[in-house]
């Protein structure tokens, strides 16, 4: 698919903004599949480690970076939000083209990696001609953060969800497929509303309900609740564990449809409380066995 | 430690009643450290299953069982509950000794597996004395049960709470311990009603926070849900594929702590709701970040 148009991955100069475990793990999986791998970092110990450790090719400033075909922000959602306002900025002060490689005619791509994608998606909506945007959201992560937990398999077998913009290009669309598949995820597109409504319910409501856990138990100040503390406890308050910063700009920026999943989920939690109290074994039995057989289902 | 009073499990006869994970697991953690296993099921498969694997080295009925030096009651809370009557029964039908080896002079130590303790610890209360019981609850398990799941090693450096009673004899106390030491798990002596209150938080409010995060996502019947449903969601939702007969034998048998942990999770879940829907970040990030710092420590 070399045809006009159609910018192909090996061609591309990457620039990679945000190098933790999700920038990290991207330049791993996107070795020797692209022409050049720019990393963008403000902590020096992250380049030097990127570097001594061959994840990126070179460093770069932000304002740098951008003379490249795919531009990658991988920061934590309102961090991409303050540089998407920046790539508006930054094109209102340097009218040229911002690239200077062989294809120059073409806009840069951006995609994003972040975790909620309506505020994003309407942020780039605004950006200048020269930037060609794409929403994207792949569907993994670990409770660990930071490049030195960066892994190439990070990717693989994942959903990547791509929430495309009325004005992305059929270019750009077909460049993120390219990188999915590289990388190994499975792509799913969506408009970006319903990828927030249905995360909020998947990944949101599972973060609230094990930090939560974590926070009443905390409450309780028992030290003895740690040691019958076993995995149903570990597994079900993992989550937990996640990068705050993170977590808290997700929790800012799809605030409406996680409100509504925890209104529901604390329906349901009051309903079971309600059937507890009353203590009949058939009715009990008739509201646990669909999540059972459903969960096993779900997961093998 | 030989002396008079104290039996060796190695010379126990020891009749596992219940053969599914846990009774399966004890049976084949047991393998050459007691003088014989006998198994009970009402399962003809399961007794079929654990005589081609040597898991056990014979079968009995629940009442030619009763002839042995250690009792292990390994079946769901309420089942437990019934065989315990059982005993109550059996001894006032068959007034004499009921074992026949060389420990004649000694009762028939009882331990359960059950993972609440109030209501059993009472019902052994009132077993007759030739019975010396002993509550038992080891903190292991996992999602999938039966006996084709049991593992020698599912034991091991878990923790196994003891809960004696007023009546439990010191020989009674130390054979638990030596089994405890021979499974691999760690000991920990706590009353009923505190273990039932302990795991009331580190257990049960997790298994109906996952069930009802199931059954959240179940009432919005969207399938797109499980395509950006990742680990996660996976995690955190795991017991709700616990057994449903074992999860409501709890829900059943410790009704009042449970309802104790679920007001103070929902009154949690209530006060984040609030704080996300007043969006302030430093308030939020001051709320999640003491459980982050936990959970980090707490599970490495």
């Amino acid at each position: 698919m070399d045809e006009p148009g159609f910018t192909r991955l090996a061609n591309c100069k990457v620039a990679i903004v945000g190098l933790g475990l999700m920038g990290g793990s991207l330049a791993l999986a996107l070795r020797g599949r692209c022409r050049e791998i720019v990393g963008v970092s403000r902590s020096p110990e992250t380049i030097n480690f990127a570097l001594t450790h061959g994840i990126i090719d070179r460093e770069a400033s932000f304002e740098a970076s951008l003379d490249c075909d795919l531009l990658v922000l991988a920061a934590p959602v309102r961090t991409i939000l303050a540089q998407l306002s920046q790539l508006a900025q930054s094109a209102i002060h340097n009218p040229t083209p911002l690239r200077s490689g062989d294809y120059s005619q073409q806009p840069t791509i951006v995609i994003d990696l972040g975790s909620t994608k309506t505020q994003i998606v309407s942020a780039m909506q605004s950006l200048p001609l020269r930037f060609d945007p794409i929403g994207g959201h792949p569907m993994c992560g670990k409770e660990s953060s930071g490049i030195t937990n960066a892994e190439a398999t990070l990717y693989q077998g994942k959903t990547f969800v791509l929430t495309p913009l009325p004005r992305t290009s059929p270019a750009a669309l077909v460049l993120a497929h390219e990188l999915i598949a590289v990388i190994g995820s499975v792509p799913f597109v969506l408009p970006a509303e319903e990828h927030d409504a249905l995360v909020a319910v998947t990944s949101h409501l599972p973060y609230l309900a094990a930090t939560t856990l974590m926070r009443a138990a905390q409450m309780l100040d028992d030290p003895r609740l740690w040691k019958v503390a076993a995995s149903g406890f570990r597994d079900t308050s993992r989550l937990a564990a996640s990068d705050v910063t993170m977590m808290l700009d997700i929790l800012l920026t799809n605030r409406a449809a996680i409100l509504n999943a925890l209104t529901l989920y604390i329906e349901e939690l009051d309903l079971l409380a309600a059937m507890i109290d009353t203590g009949d074994p058939d009715e009990l039995r008739a509201a646990l066995e669909p999540s059972q057989a459903k969960r096993s289902e779900l997961f093998k």
